[in-house]
């Protein structure tokens, strides 16, 4: 599909806004009652559904619940199946590390060990967050040859190692074993061009249990989800669109860096949100803009609040109506129904706005009605396609 | 799928007729108006819709808009993603020439140069017909070692210009360079296996040059989309159905042959066409039946008269079901809505009639009754074996 968007895409002026309501697929609390969508007053995404076209988004495949990686690089275009990010990556990414080429980066775990090496805890109690960052700060003066070495805090336990040099291998077992009773496993390649990445993170390992060794209850480290930022074809490059991305989490900046968005930064609110909207208007062509509090209403199991934060989005679709923008979607990059408290793989509601779309039988925005929407059940990777189409930015294929 | 096909595709007697309305599909004309083919009066389909089954055919991939070679692929079953079919070949497919296995097709223009050779008009003027075909009859004294040359009229400026010889590979840039104030460029091989061909298209050009360095304005070539007719496998051998094509228009007589098509030739309307089906009725088992002016009158704006071309195409379907087809399935190539005036993305509507149809709810033949329909919104190359299974020529995968 890349090819041929290369091939297909064309400059343009018009402009698309791609509005991410995350988690905003659910489940009726009561059988035959409705969703969260389906509950919330939304007069405008309502009336946005009844003049233009809906379906549902397959985040990934039927059946499979997606994490937000996958979910997003979805929603950009991408398969979320060929081209998959490493956990290190994404915790990286979670903390707004701007992961270079050649980077590789490791979720780290201070945990404790007993005298002969043996993990008593994977987690070192559960230490907080500011003793986390003071034993980051120790690991800090751990130098190895040839690369440049970054240690992040994280929160609590955990923090992001990266390794800096030219040409580093990324497949490497991960030294945590997943278990009590046994030590931390040497770093080992899975192939040659990654023996040179295992000689540094074993160097940088044993010098960390070295300077650790008299702290309790975190005495040791363990890495995994070893990963270089996986090659992701850019989006201007692929699309032709200058891409900017508003959100209030690291991690979704993170996402739309790695495919080579610019980070408009907005502050706190989707209020701040519109505003930096409207401010960089000129300044791309593609706005991803990501509204995170519905899965978080979601994930606290809290059927009320994702209502009121789904009304909350409807308020100010206005004021991106009011910009004018070609093509607009709203969607999410998964369902998180609040009776599940988690990540589900239902397909998520997904409302397409243009001139150019063909009227169907909808005529509100919910998990229902999008079953009678124009789109279809269709998978998220297919909508970037789609909006190009919508917004004139792809030519004819074939004569 | 080709595979799959090759093993469990049946010999039989019954009968597919598939009759390609192109640019069946379209959008309104006002915001929740009808398209065209919901503003159109068609009974007789509508009657077909409600004993059967439909629904909606995308014709490459969401939001892909496809020239009439992929959109035809697509319908005869094959991925038009996969199988490509270049400028050139198809240029020489729509004037009915018939490319063997070893030609090497490209479209030409004629333009005019200056004297240091730089292009001042990419098309000469566009001049006309008859002075084209006048050049072409003084290139055709063109001579080129090892090779047997082809130089066809096509329209105005345009010809086509074929190379046969064995083993000539066709990975060759284009001598136009899309823009004037240069020269054209020299053919250049882009592989070892085109070196031989690239030699052979510039010794046909400079001699080409040499020849016309009096005319004016066309007093030079340039060519483009240099390309061999793609290893198309032929429908006999996959479906085991032996298939005839009934098309007014060159290019789609091309296309059926390229998948190995027997030629029925019709008369210029869709009466005549008619009248071809029920004469060779005999000879095939499958028809392909391709009707134009639907798509013409989408491509020139004009909604009224692709409603009339709708409702000329119902007047004719009780001819084509009097016969008794055991399949019948009516679609488009391709979305070509008048608002528009150009192909688009937009799924095609498809109805299929056979007596295994498993009843859906929609009543008429429209793009909104058939997002009711029972096929939902499937890929078109699954729509012929589709046929071969209601046709009960397909045996049962497994066991």
């Amino acid at each position: 599909m890349f090819d041929l968007m290369r091939e297909l895409a064309l400059e343009g002026t018009t402009k698309i806004v791609l509005l991410v309501v995350d988690g905003l697929g659910g489940l009726p609390r009561e059988p035959g009652g409705p969703t969260e969508l389906e509950a919330a007053a939304t007069p405008h995404l309502d009336s946005l559904v009844a003049r233009n076209v809906c379906g549902l988004s397959i985040p990934v495949a039927p059946g499979i619940t997606p994490g937000s990686g996958p979910g997003h690089l979805g929603l950009f275009g991408y398969d979320p199946l060929a081209c998959t990010i490493g956990r290190g990556v994404l915790e990286a990414l979670g903390i707004d590390f701007d992961l270079g080429p050649d980077d590789v980066a490791a979720r780290g775990n201070f945990c404790t060990v007993e005298a002969d090496g043996r993990i008593t805890d994977r987690r070192a109690g559960r230490i907080d967050s500011e003793i986390g960052r003071e034993l980051v700060e120790k690991l800090r003066a751990v130098r190895v040859e040839g690369a440049e070495i970054f240690v992040e805090p994280v929160r609590d336990y955990r923090f992001v190692l990266v390794i800096r040099a030219p040409d580093l291998g990324d497949d490497i077992e991960d030294t945590d074993p997943g278990t009590t009773g046994v030590p931390p496993h040497k770093a080992t390649a899975r192939d040659q061009a990654s023996q040179r990445t295992a000689t540094m993170i074993q160097d940088f390992v044993d010098q960390a249990a070295d300077i650790l060794k008299y702290d309790h209850p975190a005495n040791m480290i363990t890495l995994r989800g070893i990963a270089r930022r996986p090659p992701v074809p850019q989006f201007e490059e692929v699309y032709r669109l200058r891409a900017g991305a508003i959100a209030v989490y690291p991690m979704y900046r993170g996402l739309a860096r790695l495919v080579g968005m610019t980070i408009f930064q907005p502050g706190g609110n989707l209020a701040d949100q519109l505003g930096a909207l409207r401010r960089h208007w000129d300044d791309a062509d593609f706005f991803f803009v990501h509204y995170k509090y519905t899965d978080a209403a979601g994930e606290d199991g809290d059927f009320e609040r994702k209502v009121a934060r789904i009304e909350e989005v409807d308020a100010a679709m206005p004021g991106i109506v009011d910009l004018g923008p070609d093509v607009l979607i709203v969607t999410g990059d998964h369902s998180t129904p609040a009776t599940l408290r988690s990540h589900s793989w239902h397909p998520v509601p997904v409302l397409l706005a243009a001139k150019t779309c063909r009227p169907d039988a909808a005529t509100s925005f919910g998990e229902r009605a999008c079953l009678q929407g124009g789109l279809g059940q269709i998978e998220a990777k297919y909508l970037l396609p789609l909006a190009l189409a919508h917004a004139g930015r792809l030519a004819k294929f074939g004569a």
